[in-house]
């Protein structure tokens, strides 16, 4: 007898489908497509230099190799802990060393989330639209979601406040340049939703993903400082999320969680559990990069991609028919397309490819209700302005048949 | 109000607790203690130089470079997941690229395997012992554990029929010198067991983790072949879990997960939920390092490691006291020591560590049902000859004042 495969899976199989929008995304190595699809980093901004020094280091001694190249501690390489300490506490937030989880990137620290604080059926609060990657994350562990809208300054508070009657495990949030949107939730709304969320004694999840690269404005604290400060410099009813992808390079897979240390202390057991702990050489060669470059990198990024943003809002302003309106992130790598309702993403995307030699995400799949049908979100951040001058130039010509 | 966390957490993270051993063996630093406790490799045999220079390359071309330090797919290094087909394409196994996950470890393929085909209160089968690290793994999805016994040949055939009758999702086994036990299953209970778990539709998951290690007597072939070779080639009942940790180094964190592709389709979902992908940049020089090296550099690991069992069990036979027996593994990395009953291992740790400066792991972490608490885990890997006869020497001491 074979096993019947279909048979063996778990239940919570069921919940990890995979998306129509994957396979559509598969056509994009084509390369006369202009794909505004991926929310990945230009390698041409990667600090290469830098990495390459940092495995020579690493191999000039025959000790230091072979430490790099052991196994290590699940909690995370300590210096690199204690960098993240620093840099939380430049920040305003008191982290101690048993209160950083160095995670296989942010993502894996939303996947953390998920198995530590969802039971099947269990509520948890998202915004709508919100990162599909956390949904993916969360979903294998069956929550029931609630999606509350929001306007510019964030998150709609009677919706959140409603929400919160339904007592969820905890509320996902992307406060800075939110992919998909990028949008920026206000000062003001942040204090607001740390009360509410305090009030019911609800946790906030922060992904912090794109915080540092702000192309205008003043930075916003975190809401992870914001409750720091109520609670004499210590996190306490929040779990932030940290990366290295966007700011240095996501290939290493690095980035942290930050939280109480009886959170962090059932993480590490589950980080044990999981994959052991994230490369070592990888913690070693991130530590010495960011210990000697960061505030200089992130300085050059932000220079470099607000080129590419303000060449995508000029295009769109040169180009988009009427009837469709964007967003203006003043960071991240997200631009946000509302197109006149009754329009499919998704079959556009076809069209996209087919016709037009450009490509985009269907703003559906942000959606934890599977609404937004008639969005689109497009990242500025792997074209140079020419070409994303070119793909919007595309794009608004496929609009025209759609648009009013 | 402040977050109740305890409150918070979803009902799985009650079968993650912390071990006593854990807090044992975070004493091992003092440089006077030999210990027997990890099972880790000695860095003394990584291939060290090989790596360097696969990361030299790496870094002699930008677009290279800008390539290996960029996002990949969730499937693995395409060019790696071929040489993974290839190698088991040489056991007998017709593996195609999408029958491949690359994981984070084996550790990770064993936590899939976990979220994959664990529902709550569903039973697995184990042997007493297994591998702490699977239990680990599995128990966040909150399992009922069968263990069932075994000899010398592998697990006890009537007990695994009883146990099958009570339909567990899977079977999981380590064929090859067990961890922790170094017990190797012979060909015919690798067949019969094959044959029983068919007849109940049981897939077995094989961790072949230390199956490249062997150090006498004429390779088994693996579960996997014998399943491939009834089915036409093709892996059809079985899971097969392959790690580079042993072989290679354990810092790249790369292994693979080997299956029927309907199993593989899901896994990669599970993969991009769980954490992207693994580090592209440590696949391709992990990929650079096996294509070149794999063969010669286990025969070099095979004769350094079979000195140091020699030298395990020589200075046992030299200096064991009556009353105490143990495993002659044939490979991998451990020696397992029975004591008389009624001895506690746990405490017996203690005082090793306290008196003699020497250490192990307790059997009874190896255990699902916390039985074999007269049994201790001794690792040989990561001694030199001369301080593997010196800490038995220490530790028979000890056992003088608990045998017979």
């Amino acid at each position: 007898m074979t096993v019947d495969w279909g048979n063996v899976f778990a239940g919570r199989v069921a919940g990890m489908g995979a998306s129509e929008i994957r396979e559509l995304l598969k056509l994009l190595e084509r390369p006369e497509i202009i794909s505004f699809a991926g929310g990945i980093p230009d390698p041409d901004f990667f600090p290469t230099a830098a990495i390459a020094r940092a495995y020579e280091k690493i191999f000039q001694s025959n000790s230091g190799a072979g430490g790099a190249l052991q196994y290590t501690i699940s909690e995370g390489f300590t210096p690199l802990r204690e960098w993240i300490c620093a840099y939380m506490g430049r920040r305003g937030i008191q982290a101690g060393l048993d209160e950083v989880l160095v995670t296989s990137g942010s993502q894996q620290a939303l996947e953390f989330v998920g198995k530590l604080l969802i039971g099947p059926g269990e509520k948890i609060l998202v915004t709508r639209p919100t990162y599909l990657g956390a949904l993916q994350a969360f979903s294998p562990y069956e929550p029931q979601y609630l999606s509350v809208p929001g306007d510019a300054e964030g998150p709609d508070l009677a919706a959140v406040e409603a929400a919160l009657e339904q007592k969820p495990k905890f509320f996902y949030l992307v406060p800075d340049f939110q992919n998909p949107n990028g949008t920026t939730i206000s000062l003001a709304r942040r204090e607001a939703l740390l009360d509410l969320c305090a009030k019911h004694g609800v946790p906030i999840v922060e992904d912090a993903a794109y915080t540092e690269l702000r192309y205008e404005g003043e930075a916003i604290p975190s809401i992870v400082a914001l409750d720091a400060a109520r609670n004499g410099g210590k996190i306490t009813n929040v779990l932030f999320c940290g990366s290295f992808s966007k700011t240095m390079v996501p290939a290493l897979r690095v980035g942290w969680i930050n939280g109480p240390a009886e959170v962090i202390n059932r993480l590490v057991l589950m980080k044990q559990a999981g994959d052991l702990h994230t490369s070592t050489i990888n913690q070693i060669v991130l530590h010495d990069v960011v210990s000697q470059n960061f505030d200089s990198h992130i300085r050059r990024l932000r220079a470099a991609y607000k080129e590419r943003r303000d060449a995508m809002l000029t295009a769109l302003d040169d180009f988009a028919p009427a009837g469709v309106t964007w967003t203006k992130p003043e960071g991240g790598m997200f631009v946000w397309i509302e197109l006149p309702e009754g329009t499919d993403g998704v079959e556009l995307l076809a069209r996209a490819i087919k016709d037009a030699n450009v490509a985009f995400v269907p703003g559906s799949a942000f959606h934890a209700d599977r609404s937004g049908k008639n969005t689109l979100r497009l990242s500025f951040s792997n074209n140079n302005p020419e070409r994303i001058r070119e793909g919007i130039r595309r794009l608004c010509g496929l609009l025209q048949t759609v648009a009013a």
